[in-house]
């Protein structure tokens, strides 16, 4: 097919615009880019079939560098296929440019930001996982990965579910250059040894001269072929290939060539060859599924229900609803409820194992090619995922997360179960939304708006039943709040979300008694927060105790403090919290024991009253 | 060696217990724990090594469930061999037991805390590595994994690194019952499979009938003989072996049985055996490495340091004042700069390649046997750990992290690479610290503080250059902070921390030209954070700016509105953070575009001055 020649030509054209973009930065990875200039250069004449002047051809291929440092080859392979022009590739890294860095979708058609090693290859799992059971497309998924990221545990969650669900659509090209930032991998050159960990895991394997153009492209035709499996490349290359003051030499990562001009012309010059990369083949159109329309459930007020069940009957009829709605499970589907959107929707679910790595990738590469994907597991094991959903955002990732299991409430499975941390992380993950109603119709409208919310948006669902105190007809919102009990003369507010709204509202009876009169917030949105409440509480009473279901830093009572931050004379607030690690117990014993109960918040708000009074006499 | 007989019968006492104390709580995985028992009771009668009324002792043999859920088992066990007695066996997952829902360090001998899954036997490589590298004492390590957890990727990191750290001291029991919470593994019973991929990764591997104690008994011989490489037992079992109703049924986990009485019956009834586990042999005592002494470093007030270079140079002066300090690093270490610590102590130095759930399970290992480890890599990608960090507090762990390259001060790099949920995710551990100087003086002596302090510790370091601006003789400690400059008459507050001191103070001087007198405090410990100061400010002046390189939401800015949440008429507090996505540029841009540069201080503590006026007339 493709010409030898060209091909050698146009891996040194991509060295050396990688040289030159780094040059031109000041920083970058050229080594890293070198070694798997080759690969590149084959896969782009004769293999890839993506028309990069509509990148949003839903037949394209996909393309993923996961070892984004070799952003250097990234941006010189769009030049090469007229993406960019030579003049925006010497922007990399520079303030405003769209080559960031590492690559992200800024510059398309770049499907996800990649520079976390590790995270392309899961990610291109849930890409061909949509390309075959979703959208039922012929299109290929490319992984470029690095060899020192095949030392990511989620490398290997890749190969495992990979292999077990036979995507023979997806590739991964691992560049075996031998060296680390600081040091040889632990496996070297030995290829072989790789191969065997592909084979164990179900994949074909293929060990190939990563600088051999004809055995790349035999390697790759290979790849094509083959059914009922995906495959990898074990490619032995050269880190700096083909300029001998780095070639195979350490302490060359991350850095530009200390003579780029003395680098090129070792490359033969500067070239501005041309690639036709193939277009997509055929006029398939994504399958759409066929839904049968429903009713959002609503449960009648009064009744008891837990949210991780309203969770699933309200993700359930949504997939009745709507065509693009996906879901995954880290195999605790009975536990979150997403069961029942699987038992409803078994071609739209997906079990991801015991892989919550695996499970967040697949949902950030489906909603890459336009799903909206629900990911559920117990709240505390999303931790596991923390840097896939930091990366998400930075992809522009629009994921809904369900952690259900929040807190001590869930009582005896004790403290490594119980979800204590994970309203603080998601706050923190940029322009995230973080919900934690409190009750079953909260949830189910809740879940509504997050299908059609950009950005990440993270539910928090309770293992025990709550009372339904929300009107199946009453407003709820991302961004809004609850006021289940004011008056004009309240003394003191309590904020509340998730279980600790029914322990709010006990203890406002109580309070009541004591002839002290508190009005009661349920702050089911804590990200974004109703700030309009909060202030006007503060305003309006003598002080605030918020009470969650969570450690102190980072939750509710962060978040209201935050909302009341730039107010003037803003009167004391009181954070209830767990402050000790909890044991297994009921959960009215954890409830009580972490001071999160009604009786504690009584005790907060009449000792909170009790400060105030010398200053307001 | 062993009476087979007796090994039936303990297997089956410990299956029997594991009824019993499930029936008891009326919760618990009792099924999950009957597929290991015969394992169990071949391990303990004539293979572990384990003084179990000496826990203390640093010979023992360690034992950890991986699948913590198995805990009845695990408690059984304790019972067999004396640990505990019949009754506390029954106050399973009652409020203040130590037999808490899954194990944890509070019923000796528990090393570490486990119920999250895939993190036992990464650990357990720590321990195993301690034996050899750091004590080098023939203790063996024995890790109980679950086959649904072999989907975990850190699981694969610890067969990738005792692989190639040829750990012959380490054994994993793998029990494959095939049936996870919801439905089949994806291997089932492929024992073949699971063994290919153990090779693949380096090990030795035994495929055995899990419930036949001659062939587990000839397996945990081989595995002890085998040198030059871990073991792992590929164990065929049933879950529920033993109880018609249960055995090998899908639906059963995580219940205690409907018919405990029967089921005991079925069994054979209730035993109280007792096993003899073997002492661990010889008088061998830990290895202590010789120090030669050092001076902590430090530098003159005015000299411009990354405070990531102090960290290294004051790891390897601490490394020469301890023997017991140890480094783990990411391979990252000339980024961090541990890579002093390793070119000074070589022997103590542990490279973990890019496996950042290893490394952080290995430093949990080493704390298990009393060192003093230090684990660094980029602050973003102690993210990939945060499961493992959340659940070494569980652990009651001792643990000292470093995440260097914090915010958009890093620059060309690009978000991917920026540490900017850290402090949010880490102040949210439960018993942390969270640390993030602003020189290099502060730096070194905070890793001294560091070692001596209990529960997580973390410590955020720059990429770049900061002036010096403390005396190398000046106080510094863990919920200190350091007034930068202060007056009787400060009009307002800056609150700074990290690169941030720098335009803090910058912005001071700007403000001073417009006569507003500023006041500026470095909160170089933002957890525990100084109140005291904050409070005296809060008082004295008109309002704060808080400033971090940090997403808005529980850094810096969060924990100085917690300090001050519970004072009477607070002023307004305004939170400078890094509210949008950063792109790549140079650090001065990065921070210019953040807002959180010497402009933007200056122009928010003018606004707030001008907010606060009208309320003061």
């Amino acid at each position: 097919m493709g010409d030898a020649n060209f091909r050698r030509e146009l891996g040194q054209q991509l060295r050396v615009d990688s040289v030159r973009a780094s040059d031109a930065a000041g920083s970058g990875h050229p080594t890293s880019s070198m070694s798997a200039a080759d690969a590149l250069a084959v896969l782009l004449d004769g293999h890839l079939r993506l028309d990069y002047a509509h990148p949003g051809d839903p037949r394209n291929d996909h393309l993923i560098f996961s070892k984004g440092h070799a952003s250097p080859l990234y941006y010189a392979v769009l030049k090469a296929v007229g993406a960019i022009a030579d003049d925006e590739l010497l922007t990399f890294r520079t303030f405003g440019s769209r080559l960031e860095g590492h690559p992200t979708p800024r510059i398309p058609p770049t499907d996800v930001a990649t520079g976390s090693l590790g995270q392309g290859l899961p990610i291109g799992v849930g890409i061909a996982l949509a390309g075959k059971r979703l959208d039922q497309l012929p299109y290929r998924v490319w992984v470029l990965c690095g060899d020192s990221e095949m030392a990511e545990g989620s490398i290997w969650e890749a190969f495992d579910y990979a292999g077990w669900a036979k995507l023979d659509n997806l590739t991964a090209l691992v560049d075996i250059n031998r060296l680390g930032q600081t040091r040889e991998t632990m496996l070297g050159w030995d290829t072989a040894a790789y191969a065997a960990r592909a084979r164990a895991f179900g994949w074909h394997a293929i060990e190939v001269d990563g600088h051999d153009v004809d055995a790349l492209d035999a390697a790759l035709s290979e790849a094509r072929q083959t059914t009922d499996r995906p495959t990898a490349l074990l490619m032995r290359t050269l880190k700096g290939r083909g300029v001998a003051a780095v070639e195979d030499q350490p302490g060359k990562h991350g850095k530009p060539l200390d003579d780029a001009a003395a680098a090129i012309t070792e490359l033969g010059g500067e070239r501005n060859l041309r690639v036709e990369v193939a277009e997509p083949a055929g006029s398939a159109s994504p399958h759409e599924f066929v839904v049968e329309g429903a009713e959002m459930p609503s449960w009648p007020v009064g009744e008891q229900v837990a949210t991780r069940l309203a969770y699933g009957e309200a993700l359930a009829a949504l997939g009745s609803m709507r065509p693009d709605v996906v879901a995954l499970d880290g195999e605790v589907s009975n536990s979150t409820h997403s069961e029942l959107f699987a038992n409803a929707h078994p071609d739209r679910y997906f079990e991801m194992f015991i892989a919550e790595q695996q499970m967040i990738s697949a949902a950030i590469g489906m909603q890459a090619r336009g799903k909206v994907a629900f990911a559920s597991t117990f709240g505390a094991f999303l931790s596991r995922a923390y840097d896939f959903i930091r990366m998400a955002a930075v992809s522009r990732a629009d994921l809904r997360l369900c952690g259900s299991h929040a807190g001590v409430a869930i009582g005896q499975d004790g403290p490594s179960q119980m979800a204590l941390e994970d309203m603080a992380a998601l706050r923190a993950v940029h322009g995230s939304a973080v919900l934690h109603p409190s009750d079953a119709n909260q949830t189910a409208k809740l879940v509504e708006q997050m299908a059609d919310r950009r950005g990440i948006s993270y539910l928090r669902t309770l293992r025990g039943k709550t009372t339904v105190r929300t009107e199946p007809d009453e407003p709820v919102r991302i961004g809004g709040s609850r006021v289940v009990r004011a008056s004009d003369h309240d003394d003191v507010t309590i904020v509340a979300c998730g279980t600790t709204v029914d322990e709010a509202v006990t203890a406002a009876d109580e309070l009541a008694e004591r002839d002290i009169c508190a009005r009661v917030v349920d702050c089911y949105s804590v990200k974004p927060i109703d700030a309009g409440v909060l202030i006007a509480a503060a305003r309006e009473t003598r002080g605030l105790v918020t009470v969650e279901d969570h450690w102190p830093q980072g939750g509710l009572g962060d978040a209201v403090l935050e909302a009341l931050a730039e107010q003037e004379n803003t009167p004391p607030v009181r954070k209830l919290a767990v402050y000790d690690m909890p044991l297994s117990g009921t959960p009215e014993e954890l409830l009580h024991a972490a001071a999160i109960d009604a009786a504690a918040i009584t005790a907060a708000a009449s000792a909170l009253l009790r400060q105030a009074e010398p200053v307001q006499a």
